[in-house]
């Protein structure tokens, strides 16, 4: 059972539909088939805002993409230290904006404090001699699986505005984070100051489908051309429209990630529950960051269960794994089944009672 | 009915099939799965060599990675000067390098000539005022429909290669060089001296898939990085494997690249023998270049026929389109169907004829 | 006796003075001297125009510069197929601009045809998948020594602008340009349309100055960013601008590059008197281009006098060296003398004199 | 009296008369004349090591293009937090690399801590999602005035090259680094793991003319495309190799370090005998960063006296400034006079002392 990420399942079967239905006929190639136009008309109305929307097969490319629509290579951008922009992608942002530098910021469980944003806003530049700072880039869902919500946004992107800087999200777990919260994609984007958004459907039940959705037309002028020389301007674009169509409509992308959601909680309660597990996060959305003694997370793996060690420098003040003890990342998807939660938190009960005397 | 390009139309049934039936259950991500494996020994026993395969979305993706990895930003690359990494892929050639040049070579039909090439390896330079050659790279199939024979090929990489060059085949549509030459893979591509391939499947049955493939592992070793920087590792790695296996799967690939290349040859012999048309090249694969009355070119768009007005210098002496004539492509997929064709040939006929006394 | 380069020789003895008298005491470090504000009121004087100014070290990384500030990444840059931004910086113009591609263009004696450039731009574009015009960049004096008069600067520059490009003139030669041509600094420039120059002092009796010279300060944003990013930004300013202040005052730009161009002339005039030599271009400024027999070349080498071996493709019709004949260049500085034109014109003279029966 | 830093004054007497010996007479350009060859023999017998040498107008160049050659775009570089390459560069060794990601490390008084470097060094990485570990740079003398002596280095360089990276040494006060160590520049350098240096002059008696030195030629192979291609390659080399034949001729480069060093000192032990006043580091160099009362800062301006207020993450722990107190950068360079310097000193103390009754 596989709770290793949300990327090592496929498409929901919604999706997959959408995409053989779209496989007949003729249709412009290049992003000008109708499919397309009716994405971006249901983003519009998603997000209650007029949108330019700029469909990629990859999230590491849409985050690429979008920073370089807002940095010049001598800009600097903020970022929380353990974000996927600063140490999962092989330096893309630093490509695709010619050189920019990423700063980390520190913060508990993912998320930037809005301290550390204005001490760094706020440290004296020498002119020519520094990097400019020009945006600032936030992830929601975070990699520690928390949220922001709007108010936390806007408490950081307000700030970051107040100094010139422009504001993008990173919404790989978008969807997550809006069925986390509760709040509406327009009050965690725009109207908490996002500029540009990285819409991410993949690991939440397309097959490769991102969108880079911007809130300011403006700041768009330089993308058709950064798509294409990248070499990410799909040629049959159908398939990255029929994707997100699908996962659009009817509310099903916010169906999948509640989902997701839930199998996570119901993880976590579970895994909170047995003795010597803790969970020093909440699990807002579809990951659960438990914990563990290293004798259990060897035991669970043995059963072949599936998830991953991490490290993490943003746990709260003695909440890190002590002598003996690992931080494992779990991760639920549309997927993921709730007997199969159910078999992990009881495998975990049951490595660690205490053996019969 | 759409003659505009190959890529207006979606997969084959095979390829779509595959995408579906590998939709389900849990896979390794980031092209460690199972399937990807698979497609690597396949293309090994189809080039009878060994190989490393990068699969990416797009052929410009696949052409950009192939030359980074060929020429450092100070190096010459040499291609055709209608080539596609030239004219149409908005400078990313350029992107992926960090700035090599590339410089355009004449020739008749967009092949390459010897000659051209000659004089270009051996133009003096002033040491390091001078960028360093690289690389040459050929498109098999050309822009322009016709192909270089392994002879062809092996007679300008012999060249480059005696000059240190690396060399690169761009084979967006290599089925239709492959069926159209009846040459095994392996005789076009490394007996004939080629160190890396494009492999493109999307024009030819394919959604989205291409394949970079390299001869000499030695050339692969910063390619992972590059495709992980460029946002090009898809992270459903099984969206590309499996359409690659399907493809590959009974000589599939090859059936849609003779059913395209045989219906071509269909609409270039119906057109040749309109009166008033010309067709100044062969139809080596699956696109025919006629020069038509521009009155005709009207007509058979009024009736829905869809191609484009084409340019090209590498015409033949006398072969160009004169006054009140028009050079248009017309290309055909593995999906075009041959009632289509003869549809576009009558109607060819028709408006032609002579009106009546 | 050295005719190789204006750049063999050092610099006059009044911009050697005035790097010796600015030596003493403290100043502002990184261009905030006071002698850097006073040559951007003498080049303001000069060009009879608000300036921005930004002195480099050499001319290589000015026009890096220059046109890394017309020209987005995807752009398109127009200039002579021969131009020192094409064939002499071993790609600077690709690295400063992060892979914009630089077009040749044909013309005549190093200068760019109108009838070249219309038909450049007017070429079909095809969307995204092209590169876009941004900039054409004239060198003036060109590299076959000729000159663009105001009129054909305009002619160019105009045809550019409709088009919505940046024009840019190469400097190196600026004086040269001036002092052949009789034009003021302002007719030869922004009264032409140009937008941004390149303003060489080095080849012109400077030991290492070049400025950056934008008449439209909205186009220097993001110079002193650049700059400084490439490393360029010399910290110790005044070297560059006491070069510059006396290379400016009094004329004395001009009073070297007239000796020059009259050293240049009488060379030409002393050679073009040589039985057996021609002069294909007419030498508007400081270098020479005659066609020698192979033979009389020898032995002008044999006796020392140094000069290149050259190419051209834009020499005029049926000017081009014949069969033991060489075309090579001749070049003069502010440091040429008199006496050395007069021993080479007579060398030639006497090494062609037929043996006496 | 000018203490703000040693670029704000020209070049020493010696230095300044030999870029007027070598101003006569032609003399190949682009390094290829005399002095260079003889520059580098020089630098070979200093070094008591075969070298390869590139000179280049400033220290940014110089660092830009040596960490270009021991990082590819996708390599971390670990330096620290403080050093120029960080935060003075605007940039430039991400320009350079083509965008690789620069690490900063923690360390007391600006050296890098081994533990500090041992700990990034072994942190996991994620295969190809991580940047790769590619180079280490020390500066030395540090920009917090202290130095690393020959084992410091060692220790450092050793740790990074069994991990398989390269070492080199950003030695803009390199002079200064030497005269306070006493240590060898071979010691320094190669004999401790570096294996390219930034050998700058010019903050040492020089009036631009920096040197990257590499011990390992093979590294230094494409630096003379990188040096062309970024507008560095200075066509009358003589400029920069007449400036370091003299600066190197004699042990002058080492008076004029020791000169620099000696006053230093002296400031540093007259301040810190003033009261109210204190010096969290050594004065190892030429550069002393005393905490003072706001107030003593304000009235030494007031008087003329001109330095630096400094920002330093790096004090020792209660070395800061408190309340009402403030960080400052004072530099001595070879041109600075004793007496200067006591005046500086004389109204500290005087400026300190109690009013009388």
């Amino acid at each position: 059972v596989h709770f290793g990420s949300d990327n090592v399942v496929g498409a929901s079967r919604k999706v997959l539909d959408a995409i053989v239905a779209a496989n007949d006929g003729a249709m412009p190639s290049y992003g000008e088939d109708a499919l397309a136009a009716r994405v971006k008309g249901r983003l519009r109305d998603l997000f209650e805002h007029e949108v330019e929307v700029f469909m990629v097969p990859g999230g590491t490319a849409a985050n690429g993409l979008s920073l370089a629509c807002l940095s010049p290579p001598w800009g600097e951008i903020f970022c929380h230290e353990e974000s996927h922009v600063m140490t999962d992608e092989c330096g893309a942002p630093e490509n695709f904006t010619g050189g920019a530098k990423l700063v980390g910021l520190q913060g508990v469980g993912g998320k930037i404090g809005v301290d550390a944003l204005r001490s760094a806003l706020e440290a004296p530049r020498r002119g020519v001699h520094s990097v400019v700072p020009a945006a600032l880039t936030l992830t929601n869902l975070t990699e520690c699986g928390t949220l922001y919500r709007p108010d936390e946004v806007a408490a950081l992107a307000g700030l970051a505005r107040r100094h010139g800087l422009k504001v993008h999200m990173d919404g790989a777990r978008f969807a997550n984070a809006i069925a986390g919260s509760g709040a509406s994609p327009a009050e965690m984007t725009w109207k908490a100051g996002i500029d540009v958004l990285s819409l991410g459907a993949t690991k939440n039940g397309a097959l490769a489908a991102e969108a880079v959705v911007f809130f300011d037309p403006a700041l768009a002028e330089s993308m058709p051309m950064r798509r294409m020389r990248g070499g990410l301007l799909v040629s049959k674009g159908r398939l990255l429209s029929s994707q997100f169509e699908a996962w659009l409509d009817g509310d099903h992308w916010l169906d999948l990630a509640r989902h997701a959601n839930t199998m996570a909680a119901r993880l976590r309660n579970g895994l909170a529950a047995v003795p010597g597990i803790r969970v020093p996060w909440p699990a807002e959305g579809n990951e659960v960051f438990p914990v563990l003694p290293e004798r259990l997370e060897r035991a669970l793996l043995a059963q072949g269960f599936r998830f991953h060690r991490w490290r993490s420098g943003s746990l709260p003040d003695g909440g890190g794994p002590g002598a003996g003890e690992a931080l494992v990342r779990m991760v639920c998807s549309f997927a993921t089944r709730e007997e199969d939660v159910d078999k992990l938190i009881a495998a975990a009960a049951a490595a660690t009672e205490p053996s019969p005397a």
